[in-house]
C-alpha cells in the first residue's frame, strides 16, 4: 500500500482545524464544511475531537449525515460518541443509523445505559433494534437489515416497478426485489435491472430467479460474506428455518466483515487473542489481558527445552561449541514453521484447503521441506567453519539443521488440518506457537545428532 | 469460520460425480446440470476436472454462464483452463468474459500464448484487453471495466431513464450513470435510486451529484478499495490525470482485491515472500523459491547468534545451566515482539495507525512490555526453581526476562513505523524477523545481566 497515495485522500491537521473553527463559530458555516468534507473523511476525524465538539458537530448534520458518517465509524468508536450525549440526543442519531448500524453500536454499551437510550427512542425503532440483539453478534442476521423491498407474487413487473417508486425511500436497497407468499416465505427475486428491462405486463413469477441463493439466520456471518462474494450479490437475503424472509444483508456489511476476519486472524497468526476493538481504542489493560495467555501458554511449552538442554548437561559441558547453534537451529525450524502454517492458515481461510486435503498438502510441504533442509544444511556448513568448530561439529549442525526443517515443515503442515478437523480454529497455531513447538522437539534432534556423530554417549 | 456450515454449501463429491457423468453422456441433460448447481459451485469444482471434460463442459454453457464462472476462478486457474482449450475456442470464451477478468486472464499466460488467441477474437473485444493490459497490474485502471453507462448533461433525468434502459444490456453496472460533457470529462454522477424516485422532466445537471468520488487510473488498486468502502459505493469511476472518464470500478473486484493483500500480508508476517497464485496451484519449486529467500537472510541475522554465544563461552563452561534458558528467553523476547509487530502492522493496513502516531504507540506498547515483563519475571522465577538452578541463575533469568520483554516490545513498536517512514512495506517486519532481530540482542542482554549478577566478569 502506498502511504503518500491514501494520504492524499485523508484527513489532515488543516481539515481538524477547519472543523474545530467551524465548531468554535457554530454558525451557519458548520453545515458546509460538513458538506464539503464528505462523510468518509469526517468518519476519520471525529474520534480525534473533543466530547463537546462532536456534539455541536452531529447536531448541526442532517440525519442523512448522522447515518452515513456514524455508519462508517467503527462500532465501539461511535458507541463511545453516542454515549457523550445526552440520552435524548443520543437516542436521536441512534433514530438516524441504520438498524444493523445502531445495533452494533448498542451492543458496545453497557446494558443498562443502552436501555436508558432505548426507551427514549421511536418505539417501532427501538422495537427493530431489541430484535437484531437478539441474534448472537457473529451471526448472520446480525448484519441485516429489516428495510428491504419485498412484494406479492401476483403483481406484474409493472406494477413491482411501481411498488418499488414508493417504498424505495424507506428501504436500504432497491437493487433487488424479494418476492414473497402471504406467510412471507421466500419465492423469489426480482433485480432492478432486469425490472427496467423487462417488459411491463409479465407476471413477476415469470420473470424472477426463483429459489434465490440465501443465508441461514443463525448461520456464521462469513457464511452469509463468503456466499455473497461467491455469487457477486449485492444484497444476500437471510431466512428462518421456516424460509420465513427476515431481512438483507447488503455489499458495505460484508466489507467490514472481511476486514474483521483478516485482522483477527493476523492478531491471532501473530500469538496474541484478537483485540476486538480498533487498535488506537485498545487501552494498555486490554492489551496485557489479550497478549498475556498466549505468552505464558507458550512459556510453559518453551519450558520443556529447559528439560531438554539439562538432560544434555554433559554433552554441553563436554563440547560447549554445541551451545553456540542452539539459537539458530531452532530459528530455522520455527521460520520453517511459520512460513508453512500462516500460508496454510490463510489457504483454509478462504476455502482452498480442506481436511480431505491432507494427503498432497503433506507431500507438497515435506517435498519443499527437503530441498529448504538441503540448502539450509549447506549453509550451515560454512557457517560452522567460519566459527572455527571443527568439521565435525559442523557435519552435525548440517545434518541437525535438515531434520529438524523437515520434520518442523511437517507438524506445521499437519497441526493445522488436525485441529480444524477437531472443530478448533487452526488460526491459533500461530507462528510463535509453531516455533514453541518446535524449539523442544528440534532440540532433542540436535543433540541426538550430536551423540551419534560424535560419539558422546 | 465454521467448517461444517460452510461445507453444507460447498462442491461435494457427489456434484462431482453427477457433472463428470453428464459430461460423459453429453446429451441435453448437461445444461440441466449448469442451471441446478450454480456458477458459484461450478467454479469451485472446474479446476478439479480433466481438460477434456472442462472443455466439453465450456462448450455446453451459455456465455453469461461461462462469464460467471470463469469470473468467479481465480486469474491463475482460469488461465489454465484456458489454455487447455484450442485458439478458436479460447477466443470465444475470453469473448464471454467481462473486459477486466478476461484482461487479468490473458496476463497469466504466457506473451506469445497470449497474442494466439487475441487475433482470434472480435478486433473490438481485443482492443478493450489491450488497452486494460497497458495498466500495471496492481493500478485502479486494471481493475475497470469499459463498460459503463454515460450520458450527456444536456438530457432530463426520464430521457436518462430510458436511454439507461437501452444500454443497460451492455454495461456491467447500471446503478449509476455517469454525466460527462464533449470531452468525456466527468461532471456528476446519478445513482438509479434516484432516477427512479426522481421526477422526470427534471435536467440531470439538477440531479446529479456534482464531482463525484473517483480515482485516478495510476492510484493503487487498494487506494481504490479503500474509497469504495470507505464511501460505501457499489462503483467508483477511474479517470485519467485531465478527468476523463475512462472506466468504472465494481464492488465484486473489491472484495477479491481486500482478500488478495489481506492474504499477502498475512503470508509476508509469516515470514515468507506471498505466492501471487493461490496455495494449490504453487507447485514446491515456486513454494521453495517464496520461501528460500526469507530463511537465508534470517539465518545470516540468527547467525550473530553464534558469534555472540562463542564470546560468553567461557561464562557458559564455567555455569552451565544459563545454557538451559537460552530458548526460553529468547523464544519469549520473539513472542512479545511478534504480538506487538503483527497487531501494529495490521493496525497500519487499514489505516489506523500512521506515521504521526509513533509518540503514543511507543508509549502504550512500552507499558504493556512493562507489566507483561514483570509477569514473565514472576514466572521465570519459579521455572528456574524447578529446575534446581540455585536462587542466584533464578534471579538473573528474571531480570534478563524483564529487560528483554521491554526492549522486543520496544523494538517492534518502532520498526513497522520507521520502515513506512523509509517508503518499505511494514509488512516485511514478520513474526520471524522481529524474533531473529531481538534474538542476538537478547543474549547480549541475558549474559551481561549473568556477568553482571553472578560477578563472573
Amino acid at each position: 500500500m502506498e502511504s503518500s497515495e491514501l494520504g492524499a485522500w485523508m484527513a489532515d491537521e488543516a481539515v481538524l482545524d477547519r472543523i474545530r473553527r467551524a465548531v468554535e463559530a457554530d454558525g451557519g458555516e458548520l453545515s458546509q464544511v460538513v458538506a464539503d468534507i464528505g462523510p468518509a473523511t469526517l468518519a476519520e476525524i471525529l474520534p480525534r475531537l473533543s466530547d463537546a465538539q462532536v456534539g455541536t458537530l452531529l447536531l448541526s448534520m442532517s440525519e442523512d449525515d448522522i447515518r452515513d458518517v456514524l455508519g462508517l465509524l467503527d462500532p465501539a468508536e461511535a458507541a463511545a460518541i453516542v454515549r457523550s450525549l445526552d440520552r435524548h440526543e443520543a437516542a436521536d442519531v441512534l433514530e438516524a443509523m441504520r438498524p444493523d448500524d445502531a445495533t452494533d453500536v448498542i451492543e458496545e454499551m453497557p446494558r443498562v445505559e443502552a436501555e436508558r437510550i432505548l426507551v427514549q427512542m421511536e418505539p417501532a425503532e427501538a422495537a427493530e433494534i431489541r430484535e437484531l440483539m437478539a441474534y448472537p453478534p457473529d451471526s448472520a442476521a446480525s448484519l441485516m437489515t429489516p428495510a428491504f423491498v419485498a412484494i406479492a407474487p401476483d403483481l406484474t413487473t409493472g406494477e413491482a416497478l411501481s411498488a418499488l417508486g414508493q417504498l424505495a425511500g424507506e428501504a436500504e436497497t432497491i437493487y433487488y426485489v424479494y418476492v414473497i407468499d402471504a406467510d412471507e416465505r421466500l419465492l423469489g427475486v426480482l433485480s432492478l435491472r432486469e425490472l427496467v428491462l423487462s417488459r411491463r405486463d409479465e407476471p413477476v413469477t415469470a420473470a424472477m430467479i426463483p429459489n434465490p441463493v440465501k443465508v441461514l439466520d443463525t448461520a456464521d456471518q462469513e457464511t452469509a460474506a463468503r456466499l455473497l462474494i461467491d455469487n457477486r450479490l449485492l444484497a444476500l437475503p437471510v431466512v428462518d428455518a421456516g424460509d420465513h424472509l427476515l431481512g438483507i444483508i447488503t455489499q458495505d456489511d460484508i466489507a467490514e466483515v472481511l476486514e474483521e476476519e483478516a485482522t483477527e486472524d493476523i492478531e491471532r497468526l501473530g500469538g496474541s487473542q484478537p483485540l476486538d476493538v480498533p487498535y488506537r481504542m485498545a487501552g494498555v489493560s486490554l492489551l496485557v489481558r489479550r497478549r498475556v495467555v498466549w505468552l505464558l501458554i507458550l512459556f510453559v511449552a518453551e519450558a520443556y527445552t529447559g528439560t531438554v538442554l539439562r538432560a544434555f548437561g554433559d554433552e554441553i559441558g563436554r563440547v560447549v561449541a554445541l551451545s553456540y547453534f542452539i539459537p539458530l537451529l531452532i530459528g530455522t525450524g520455527g521460520n520453517v514453521g511459520s512460513q508453512v502454517t500462516t500460508t496454510l492458515v490463510r489457504a483454509m481461510a478462504v476455502n482452498e484447503v480442506r481436511l480431505r486435503d491432507v494427503g498432497w498438502v503433506l507431500v507438497k510441504e515435506m517435498s519443499v521441506g527437503v530441498i529448504l533442509g538441503l540448502i539450509m544444511a549447506f549453509v550451515a556448513f560454512g557457517r560452522a567453519q567460519l566459527l572455527s568448530v571443527g568439521w565435525k561439529v559442523g557435519v552435525v549442525v548440517s545434518v541437525a539443521i535438515l531434520l529438524i526443517t523437515i520434520w518442523s515443515a511437517t507438524v506445521a503442515s499437519v497441526l493445522p488440518l488436525v485441529l480444524r478437523k477437531l472443530g478448533i480454529d487452526p488460526a491459533v497455531v500461530s507462528a510463535p506457537f509453531i516455533s514453541t513447538l518446535v524449539d523442544g522437539t528440534g532440540l532433542v534432534i540436535y543433540f541426538m545428532t550430536a551423540r551419534f556423530i560424535l560419539q558422546l554417549g
